[in-house]
């Protein structure tokens, strides 16, 4: 199966290290290593990848916010280049990077990430790990999905939730836009019977596609609305920063 | 008819300016505007749309070399945002602007450029005027296109030329690759019947696509090739810089 995001993340690294093979001109002028997001209405979004790498100077606020709710051993979900995982460990914390990219894994531990995984949540959660704190960073709170997809994450995390645990997950208000493409996007997905900001998503890079999936951007009460029957509360919410903002759940569970 | 490429380059204006709406995280945090090239065998390239607007001081020496080339009235094609136009200005050159994209070619006559025109070569051949250089610059010897096309857009040039015009095109040599993705794609184009390097490309940005269009990128001798039987001959490759080049051609015609 095509991994067009470790890819990409192998040429990011390239690019900021100087070190292995990364995008050029003509193989002479070297040029930024550019993700590729295409929407299913046919919108497209060229990111450049090395955010991905960033170091904590180069975060935004609600980031370094974020980190600072971590606590225990945490569980980095979606961990790609490790720039949060690697800022963690710096603090003490043990932390473990999960990603469902091969390449991408592979990329978090070569820059240092202790202990990474390649599988997803539901895989994970039967290897009988336990952990603290579950941490959904770089707008990873659009791993929820869907109103369908959401609890059975949810439920996957609470298999692995020690007492007292939390999920610290940045999202961003799909709402605080007049950017009418978006906007009409958010229609399109009602007369669908999708929630509004339930992205449907697919990442190219050079000849590379993933999969299409969902991606979930919901405001901090449709959060709260997804989390109702499952085993996590809503217990905070940072939103100094709108239209970004940093949830907290709290495991409600034994 | 969808317009990419100009609204791409209005967004790469504000970012350069600072004025006017432009790509952002959220609303938020500024973001490069990126141009996205789709090929016909899926590969897609995100490029910097700032570059379009490089001040000299940021351009590559071939493309200073290019320049100095032209003489008398030129020319633009494929005038863009008017980075060559608004230095063969600065020369004391006359030069008309030409794209056939409005947006691009209002964002040309917004930053400076004196005479735009936004038409085909074909359309504009109809007009009567006369020049003495062609430029295609920024690879836009590209726009030959195909076999089929080049002695046709070359006609249209011819129609336009004054004694002793030249085309002064930047090329490049698409064989000096290791590249499995172009190379695997040189061999798809052959067993079409095409040029090896013959691109069949698409302009996408945001919601906006471009039609399928083709752009070829070619050596000199197979551009050579195609001047035969036309008004134009080769008269001088600059290769110092490969795989790029500078072709000059010279108006056989009286």
């Amino acid at each position: 199966m095509d991994d067009p995001f470790g890819e990409m993340l192998r040429d990011a690294l390239a690019e900021l290290t100087g070190v292995g093979p990364r995008p050029t001109l003509g193989g002479v002028y070297p040029r930024p290593t550019i993700e590729i997001i295409e929407r299913d209405d046919g919108y497209v979004n060229g990111v450049p990848a090395i955010r991905y790498l960033a170091s904590p100077e180069d975060w935004y606020a609600f980031e370094h916010r974020a980190l600072q709710r971590l606590s225990g051993h945490v569980l980095d979900i979606g961990v790609g280049g490790g720039r949060f995982a690697l800022a963690a460990q710096d603090r003490g914390l043990t932390v473990t990077g999960l990603d469902i990219s091969p390449g991408t894994v592979e990329v978090a531990a070569a820059r240092g990430v202790r202990d990474t995984v390649c599988a997803t949540v539901d895989e994970h959660a039967r290897s009988g790990r336990r952990y603290d704190t579950f941490a959904l960073f770089g707008n990873n709170l659009g791993l929820l999905e869907s109103r369908e997809r959401a609890p059975v994450f949810l439920a996957a995390l609470a298999a692995m939730a020690r007492p007292g645990a939390r999920i610290v997950a940045q999202g961003t208000n799909p709402y605080q836009t007049t950017d009418q493409a978006h906007l009409a996007y958010h229609e399109r997905n009602r007369a669908r019977g999708r929630m509004a900001g339930q992205l449907r998503l697919r990442i190219r890079y050079r000849r590379l596609a993933s999969e299409w999936f969902d991606y979930l951007v919901c405001t901090p009460d449709e959060l709260a609305g997804l989390l109702s029957g499952t085993a996590w509360r809503l217990s905070d919410v940072d939103d100094a920063d709108p239209p970004f903002y940093v949830a907290t759940m709290s495991f409600t569970g034994a």
